[in-house]
């Protein structure tokens, strides 16, 4: 059974829960010609993304699914980062809104002769980029290459620190999936490395944005830093838990959002072994026990199943994981179709 | 001078030859989602995709090749092992026929990152394939795929196991370079590496259901297995000779298929040398004096020219590599063709 | 103030300045199946280049370029060396004229097998293949290709030897910005690592037919060659200076093209140092005040900033590093369109 909102307000040091916005008559225009976080959205802009991202659902739904909206528009995957799931995801649709898709990856590119990275996207640019679509493993690079790219740039995650159109998946996921579609005193849990996860800081603006109470669950070491910006309301009157305690964490929550470990984290010693975390942080089915009936299993992907997630519950009843995976589609022809919206408006 | 039918049955034990099937009214159906082998393929179904193929073949044949037959469909090709010519041809098959196709290579991708066969499966689903070609360096890999992939699977190759279209291609090929266009009762040899060729194994089927009289040929390290498969019967009534004597097999042949041989033969043992293999099993110019006046010359490519071809045969008069490549696409368009025939049906 | 034209005739061994072409009264026909470097361009040829690249800059500057020209072609990126701007720049303009592009790198290809050169031209044409760009580390590369594939091929770069499409758009960019239009008796001047640089080679022929003045400076381990062959006239009447005093090659220039210095020469001991090639020939705004007041700046690309040109100058004023870039999407549609029409006329 959830807690009553009260206490988890008061557990959030009192901040009042975030009233419903008023219902709009109209849909709020768009005002942003790039993504690059999902701190900067407000919550009717939020909305207006997953609207979109609903009217994309059902192109995406039809046996051939195309739309003209970006025909003969140029969009550049630009990865720094190995990925098959994002880079497929928005290359499939750009192509969905007819958009002229190029690749471009670290292999097999001048960036290996090492082309600057302002270099590279005036490059790209002027080999008619309109959208730059960018991962890269350094927090803040796309912000460097939307202050020179004159189109618009999509982060597509970038080092730690964001993963917007991950989060936004995520949101429109959920609100599919939970009863009555709101999350508002919903239990939601981050379980896992917080700490290196682009994914879960995306996720604590938008869900919280959302109305939910969000928990973030995980080995101390993996926590740092969160904790003090709980207690210190770095998050506003946001509800947001930080806890070492994944007892406490799963009990009656609604949904679970387990984070992919990075083996990597071993090598740093932040870490002691692969077994002794999953062990102690795993989710598997006896610990979802403590979750509410219909809690939803989610997981970004790629999943090493057996360590943060057991193969069973990833592929359970509850899991939506291809779900996500499904509307990460939509969530990015809808993003793609509102930030060229801005960005091309000058040139038409 | 080839050798009349009858002897060549005596020698493989009094099998009796095949009998023509008889002619079918009006095309059979095409009934199999999949195609991960020619093992399950009846004549009549071989022969309907040699028909498809030829059709397919006419559209190839245009300047501006274009079909709408999959417009809209999501193609995705997933290789796990480096490939030229299949991953092309399946990519150019694809766009003749209007689908939308997607690359996925192990390089670049988060199959690096250890995420599971079966969860890039569903990924790429999610992501809106519906036809997932695929190569995969382990045996039966695609039959795992298969087993959770909701559209359609088609085998690119997987391990030592089969490689279906290229085995269709062949007889393909072979069938428009025969005089009279049957293969039955013509002696068709499969030369080398015969114990880690999925391109052999695939085309011991289907040659024997065309009735071909199939001989295998290589170093007796290279064809473990098949004599007792030969002796035992395992082929039923197909007629199937294997031997290490290359001059046994070419003589009145009406066909030779040489298989790449694997540099990494010569690390595990199997065979002495390079030049060695290449002095005792190359086709030479020399050794095809044996066959027959207007035998056929193949290769699946690509070939190692100077180890099991010299340069002048598999450039000569004979050789239809290049014929082989082209009928690949041809071959390809027809199998998307009439697998998304059973697989989208459900979906229209 | 530029010297008058007579002294740098005279500095050129009193070669007589090359006369304006006639004006044609119709455009001529394209003779060129393919296009392997620009030795052979006449100057009516280039003109005409650059007229038909002028018509594709149009198309290009729409918001959605799109031609019809070369619809259902196929176009093959056959590289065997990394590259983002020249791959992208094909793929760019083979889809703006609506060509069927396949991209094929060396990483994750057959090439890794060892298959011979000639039998990939030979599998990619059977593949569909009517145009063939190409990129290779071996000087001659695309002329062997040439001589076996039967129809265009584009040479992206061969080893040290030629790079056409990049001297016939520094060409153009030069044209569009130089005060009048006409480079002649321009002094444009081509700074850096020459020797192995086959944008300087491409561009010695195109710059020197277009009547500039070309001085070509550097390191003297770095001219190796080009010097007998400026004072032995191999250059025939062209304007030809070659010199490693870069405040006389600066001086009074109207353009000035640094070269990318590759860091392998280090290596190879033809440089004490990086530092110190940058502090005697890197390209600065101190430098570059001893060029003529509009002196235009331009780099092929990729940039080591620092290097061989200061970062204030690549991003100044008079730079035109980006503006090469998008020009040339548009030459190389105009010799993809050019090269097509001489190629696909047997075929109609």
């Amino acid at each position: 059974m959830p807690e009553p909102a009260s206490s988890i307000a008061e557990r959030n040091g009192g901040a009042a829960p975030i009233p419903e916005p008023p219902p709009t008559e109209r849909p709020p225009a768009w005002p942003h010609r790039h993504l690059l976080d999902t701190d900067v959205l407000t919550w009717p802009q939020i909305e207006l993304v997953l609207d979109t991202a609903a009217v994309m659902a059902e192109i995406v739904a039809r046996q051939r699914p195309r739309s003209e909206a970006l025909r003969g528009v140029g969009v550049t995957n630009l990865f720094y980062e190995a990925s098959t799931r994002t880079r497929v995801s928005f290359e499939v649709a750009a192509k969905h809104l007819s958009a002229d898709v190029v690749n471009v990856s670290v292999s097999g590119s001048s960036i290996e002769k090492g082309e600057s990275l302002l270099d590279t996207v005036r490059t790209l640019e002027s080999l008619g980029a309109r959208v730059l679509v960018m991962r890269h493993p350094t927090s803040g690079a796309p912000y460097l290459a939307a202050r020179e790219f004159r189109g618009a740039v999509v982060n597509a995650g970038d080092g730690r620190h964001a993963h917007p159109t991950q989060a936004l998946l995520d949101l429109y996921t959920l609100r599919r999936h939970v009863p009555g579609g709101s999350l508002r005193g919903r239990k939601v849990v981050i379980l896992g490395d917080v700490l290196h996860s682009r994914v879960a800081r995306s996720n604590l603006w938008t869900l919280t944005a959302a109305g939910a109470d969000v928990w973030v669950c995980g080995p101390a070491t993996l926590l740092r830093g969160f904790d003090a910006w709980a207690t210190t309301g770095v998050a506003g009157e946001r509800r947001f838990t930080v806890t070492g305690d994944i007892d406490a964490a799963l009990r009656d929550a609604d949904a679970v959002m387990a984070l992919r470990l990075q083996q990597e984290r071993m090598a740093a010693g932040l870490l002691p072994s692969l077994h002794e975390y999953s062990a102690r942080y795993g989710l598997t089915a006896e610990r979802l026990r403590l979750a509410s009936e219909g809690c939803l299993v989610m997981h970004p992907g790629p999943m090493n199943e057996g360590v943060e997630i057991a193969a069973d519950v990833a592929a359970g009843p509850r899991s939506v994981v291809t779900q996500q995976v499904a509307n990460g589609v939509a969530i990015r022809m809808a993003i793609l179709s509102l930030v060229t919206s801005v960005s091309l408006r000058g040139e038409a």
